[in-house]
């Protein structure tokens, strides 16, 4: 672990409500978004969340009198995208966050006087409008979940549920970057191709099997120039941070197109990520070993094995996926969980997947985005989609209030959450990946 | 068809070059690029091939004086990529190219002052610098020729070489967009995880059995909303113009990484464009039937079939791969053909490939590009991609100079071609996507 003055417990801010137990964006966390004030055609810039409001980044840095490469990486936030900041490679981010960090701490010489000058650099997040925060390049979904792979494997091919590719390659595959959305848009059920296994023709028509996949998405920073590398022990210095990502899937759909290419518009209708990016220098306290293979599975190959990939590549990151139906939100009854699981339980790690998605000497861009695949663990209770929880559609979920669930259905709000946690650290959210299913136009 | 005056065989260019038999840029065509001087630190800026050189557009534009549409279409192509042209719709890009080809035509009233006063927006081709004409979104690869999915499906399931979804969904899958270049870029052999089916465990190095697929790719101008579809009646408004495309394609990768997902870094290394887009319009004279399917074969569900697309969907685009290796160069021999394939035998129209792309909402944006798949005919010699001409590598290719090839060797330059040519038309052409292949870095 890399650690800082920012990831010191003991450290708080004059934005009193980051002070608050349970608060997602204590001092310690510090993601970045993309907002603008709801109902204004304010030109979208970059911020920070804290406590229950947003650092206007370079209003704020200006005032702040930052200086060296916090200013300019403050200046780089100026945009309606995080790409410039990205392009400017982990000092910068790192200067930055180190500097926003101290503005905002309390106990610090000057605090007083800096929290009169910049708390008009402000903006309550309940009056900010948050957008996708990164001008998204390529989005590549991985399959990093042995748990879920043999289940889901077991259910398309159930005399051969895991491939015997699945403990050498990192999986992956191009997904669509042009419907990844922000949290709280609706999604609109897709139509398409299906063909129940005993109907003679397809038919087309709106999806009856749509489900949800509860990944992380990782954030480019810093790109690789096309026909170079990125060797395993430096992957981790290109990537910025992490969202939630919900994977919807059409079930029905997938099943009748993938072979032999791969799914495409069982996904590609939308993607919903959460609008705050935490950075990967703020989860530096939850890193824990790669996931432990079993006896008898393969070494990674050389270009993918570090030693302090194994011992830290891993990232103890929660999380959860929630369903509240249109009848629970008349009866005033809350989400009910659907899932808890950990991204730690994953397979490959991070820095496997990106060295691996370069190891061709394929071009990364400040901005693309890599799904971890969906975060299904062994436990019960941690499988991360519909399709898995009911194995297949066969064992319906009950929701509190008499309903029960097979796969999503219209008016259903699904939201993902997510946080760290360790002893002597603070815990940290990553807000919301949310949306809410409309009936197929 | 829907043919203008851009059409007529008899119009001549007072750009003399262009009126030579057998040039590929004659005023019928009007290929739309972005180019620069070469050797300069000059902006990018859109132009069109006419003869042996390219019309600076927006120059050319003000000082022809066109007016509204056309001028405004022209504007849009002052930057470094296409995209703002895109944008603006069929109906302006028809303008501008209609208003160009009065511009640059002989005979027409004033046509001696307009060629006396234009001529200095005209820059010589073999002065410029071509760039990749527009900023790609999403990249999307189909799969729509059939006799490349039999071929092709035979080497990699034997028992199975057509998948029961083929004839009923036109399939695709996400692309890499960062990884298309544009022909000329120099292209590295790709290292990467391979596993001989006799080998007891993968093993990573640079790929053995390197290959090119011969595929035309479709440019979107105008975009849909997401949540949207596209009827096939209105498909191809939404298409600005077509380019030729190389898919190269590490096929000892492929085959270890494919499952489940689909191919990922067996084709994520490099994709070659040629610098010239062929306008929708300008293709309009080659326009034929779609392909017929055969007896027994299903037809299209009702969201991919329209009458005027099954009468005159398909277009008849000769595509063509030549190689031309280290050897034969220092022997001053020219490229040799490997095959000469038509668009017109792929199974999936354009039309039906972008209707059933949109047709679970997914967003197409300006700038998209659409991959036709493998070019593959029934005929000997119309086959696509060394795979399929030599086997699998069991029969290789004799080369003039007395090498041959199973697969392409370092030093080989795979030059692609096409044209479209029909009796009392213009034959017109594409252009070049051309890579170089240089030793695994």
């Amino acid at each position: 672990m890399r650690l800082n003055p920012t990831h010191s417990p003991k450290r708080k801010s004059w934005v009193e409500s980051a002070n608050v137990e349970g608060c997602e964006f204590p001092i310690q966390n510090l993601p970045f978004g993309v907002f603008r004030r709801k109902g204004t055609d304010e030109a979208p810039r970059g911020g920070v969340a804290i406590g229950d409001v947003i650092v206007d980044v370079a209003a704020f840095a200006r005032a702040a009198r930052l200086r060296g490469a916090a200013r300019v990486a403050a200046q780089a936030c100026a945009g309606p995208t995080l790409n410039p900041l990205l392009e400017l490679g982990s000092a910068h981010w790192s200067a930055l966050r180190q500097a926003l960090s101290r503005a905002l701490a309390m106990g610090e010489t000057g605090w007083e006087q800096r929290k009169a000058k910049l708390a008009e650099f402000l903006v309550p997040m309940n009056e900010a409008e948050l957008r996708l925060p990164v001008a998204i390049g390529d989005y590549t979904d991985f399959y990093t979940s042995v748990f879920h792979a043999t289940n889901i494997g077991r259910m398309f091919r159930p005399d051969n549920p895991l491939m015997p590719n699945y403990k050498w390659v990192p999986i992956g595959y191009h997904g669509r970057a042009s419907s990844v959305v922000v949290s709280g848009t609706p999604v609109a059920r897709p139509r398409g191709q299906t063909k129940a296994p005993d109907a003679v023709a397809p038919s087309f028509g709106p999806c009856r099997r749509l489900d949800y996949e509860v990944e992380l998405g990782f954030v480019v920073g810093s790109g690789n120039r096309l026909g170079d590398s990125i060797p395993i022990a430096s992957a981790l210095d290109h990537v910025f941070g992490v969202v939630l990502l919900n994977d919807w899937s059409a079930r029905d759909i997938q099943a009748w197109e993938y072979q032999p290419l791969g799914p495409f518009l069982a996904k590609s209708f939308a993607t919903t990520i959460s609008p705050w990016i935490v950075t990967m220098e703020a989860l530096e306290p939850y890193r824990v070993p790669a996931f432990k293979r079993a006896e008898g599975d393969p070494a990674p190959l050389p270009h993918l094995l570090d030693a302090s990939d194994q011992a830290e590549g891993g990232f103890s990151i929660e999380v959860e996926m929630w369903l509240r139906s249109a009848r629970m939100r008349e009866a005033g009854q809350p989400a009910h969980r659907l899932s808890l699981g950990n991204y730690a339980s994953c397979y490959w790690t991070l820095a496997q997947t990106v060295a691996h998605h370069a190891s061709n000497g394929c071009n990364l861009r400040p901005g693309d985005l890599l799904g971890s695949g969906t975060i299904s663990g062994p436990e019960p209770g941690s499988q991360g989609a519909l399709i898995e929880i009911t194995e297949g559609g066969r064992k319906p979920v009950d929701l509190p209030g008499g309903e029960a669930r097979t796969f999503i259905e219209d008016g259903d709000e699904i939201v993902q959450r997510g946080r760290c946690a360790r002893d002597g650290y603070a815990t940290i959210g990553f807000g919301e990946a949310a949306g809410l299913v409309l009936p197929a136009k």
